[in-house]
């Protein structure tokens, strides 16, 4: 089964816009099983997308049409569409009423080419999620078939969970089951990782059950996917289990999190455990940190509160660095009345001092935890990777 | 002039990574006046990558191929273009002998497959930019160009100014120069924007000497973009002067920026101006108002510090909601010595609080100024744009 994606839109084209539709789209179908070999953007032109779409349906067995089915006379789409399966075009009432109630109720007058959204090819069928204006469609070409959604992301999101990849999944006929699972790690290089997990790389290349992949995300950390396929879903799921088991004593605590469980979110659940809350003084890392940890905890029950200051730039010996980073740490618990205090201090490079050098200070109940790393010795990698540095260093603390 | 980009890469079809690569190109050929029609994602397959080359030199005069130059065995975009030119590959022996005197000066051992990125098909010339490993590749076919470069953004970036756009630009042997300035507003609609300026719109349609367009850009505003089109260099930037006196006046203090400039970069520049420091008192907004304000002003040096309280959502009457922003707007200026305080209070909806309602402080030598705004009321665009809003209110508060 193969499935190709075709995104159209003149502004794609231009740069104006970053077509995060395709990368999308194409991490679902992987997930899916389905093979997807090309993705093309190409713009608000008849021929051109007629062209492209024919080719995508000649080598593959569906294609994803992305975009242009709008209001506008640039919105051309479902035009190509009804031409390429050479039947013309119905306009399908109960969806020029919907269409036509949605600006009612909003108190808006309509202008008469929105209904141009309820006219649908014949021998096409609408798709029944319909969370903007434009409906989606799905159009069979003999045993083919060619998919159209909006390009809002949202819109697209619904109508490929809802209809178009239970539809793919149906016509790859198999009963196969892909599920993956990603372990989030911090502390580890890609290829220290590839290291430690080379015995399951290779245990996994013979029995062919799962896979393993590396994704480096940046200050995320870097993802360690693992890839399960089988004929059900409770198979693939024993198998994410049983490997899972096999890798966590391998990686111990560089593992922090799984899926979309990021640093915060697990320093957060450790200090929720505990029953304890957080206050963090920020010099290095200017503001970020808290607005992770708030994005993360939008009531602040856990995370009580930070301050942003100015930090003049000293060369520090490694003891003036350290009672800095005390000082600003038990600041942090007594101005917010936490039980846990942060605190990170880059000292300038010097003799003394290797450059990149972050002094971190957790201040617990009234006794010192410090540790010393080294990060690249770039202003706003430091900033941004401070953060996750020094929550990584309060996550294994609190873990004793 | 015509050219395509095919950005190669499994990862990239695989969702794995987003194409910000193409993106970017598309935007620098549309600046340049260089029509391109599609873009191709491909994987590291070789007859795949050839087929859409080929399709692509068939219908342009020129095609960007950006990824797969690295060492390993999946990079092939050297061998499929080679395959294409007819002629074989030869190694450059003064690259190879670059990559070997890279490695050795950062003390590493070189695997011999690196020294395959000195392989150049027979007929292309390298590109000089060589900050990578790879050098990117001119790749003449007859009267048309196949152009390869490293995935790798930044020195995709280098290559692609240094070498590629003026070679395109030569080649498209039209002396015309295209500039853009972008206009940077906040505090009106695109539709406000375009009605505003619809007499220049409909003018520059007669003259042909240059056109507006708008973007949208989230919590950085809207942008106006100025583009004209011009036999010299020294006509453009006359006429880009001109339609910027002519707009100006129209807009007025909703440009807060030209072209880079950001809301954070226009503050900044206010408060030296008038030799003034800030530091805000966050609740609202969470720390991203102090990680944008020292991502500008890393010293430090104007913006102060900021802090980040937890502000119990409550139902707050107007007297109340401006006595509490004052209060933190005070806070903040005492706390950290500054000359002006900021903070923003959004009390919870209610009989007498719209939702969404945002009471802003900016508190000046003894004396406040108080507005409020409503933003739309979701948790997380009141954060993100609740820090554009306070910003442009204080920018508006200094310019008096």
């Amino acid at each position: 089964m193969r499935c190709e994606i075709v995104a159209i839109g003149t502004e794609l084209l231009l740069g104006l816009i970053n077509d995060t539709n395709s990368t999308w789209i194409g991490e679902q179908l992987a997930v899916a099983g389905i093979d997807s070999h090309f993705q093309v953007k190409v713009g608000d032109n008849f021929e051109r997308i007629e062209g492209c779409i024919r080719t995508a349906l000649a080598r593959s067995d569906a294609v994803i049409c992305c975009g242009g089915l709008g209001p506008t006379q640039d919105d051309i789409t479902r035009d190509v569409i009804a031409h390429i399966m050479g039947n013309g075009m119905v306009r399908d009432d109960a969806i020029a009423a919907e269409i036509e109630r949605r600006f009612a109720s909003r108190g808006r007058v309509m202008a008469a080419n929105n209904l141009r959204q309820a006219d649908v090819p014949v021998g096409a069928r609408t798709i029944e999620q319909m969370p903007g204006t434009a409906p989606g469609l799905v159009c069979p070409i003999g045993n083919k078939v060619i998919y159209a959604v909006p390009g809002v992301p949202s819109e697209m999101r619904m109508m490929m969970e809802g209809t178009i990849l239970p539809d793919l999944r149906a016509r790859a006929g198999t009963a196969s089951v892909i599920r993956s699972r990603t372990l989030r790690t911090w502390g580890m290089s890609e290829s220290g990782l590839a290291e430690v997990l080379s015995d399951r790389i290779d245990a996994l290349d013979v029995s062919g059950h799962a896979t393993l992949a590396f994704q480096a995300s940046g200050i995320e950390g870097l993802k360690v996917r693992i890839t399960a396929k089988s004929d059900d879903e409770q198979t693939a799921a024993a198998i994410l289990d049983q490997e899972e088991a096999l890798i966590r004593p391998i990686l111990g605590s560089v593992i922090f999190g799984i899926d979309d469980e990021t640093m915060e979110v697990a320093v957060l659940k450790q200090l929720q455990a505990q029953g304890l809350t957080l206050a963090a003084v920020e010099t290095l890392t200017g503001g970020v940190l808290a607005s992770r940890m708030t994005a993360a905890d939008p009531s602040m029950a856990t995370f009580r509160g930070g301050q942003v200051l100015a930090d003049a730039d000293a060369a520090l010996a490694d003891t003036e660095a350290q009672a800095r980073a005390i000082d600003q740490a038990e600041q942090a618990r007594k101005v917010f009345g936490a039980h846990v205090g942060l605190a990170a201090v880059a000292p300038l490079a010097s003799e003394e001092q290797r450059p990149g050098t972050v002094v971190m200070v957790a201040s617990i109940a009234g006794d010192w935890v410090v540790e010393t790393t080294i990060l690249q010795p770039d202003r706003n990698r430091m900033r941004n990777y401070g953060v996750i540095s020094v929550l990584d260093f309060l996550r294994k603390t609190l873990a004793g």
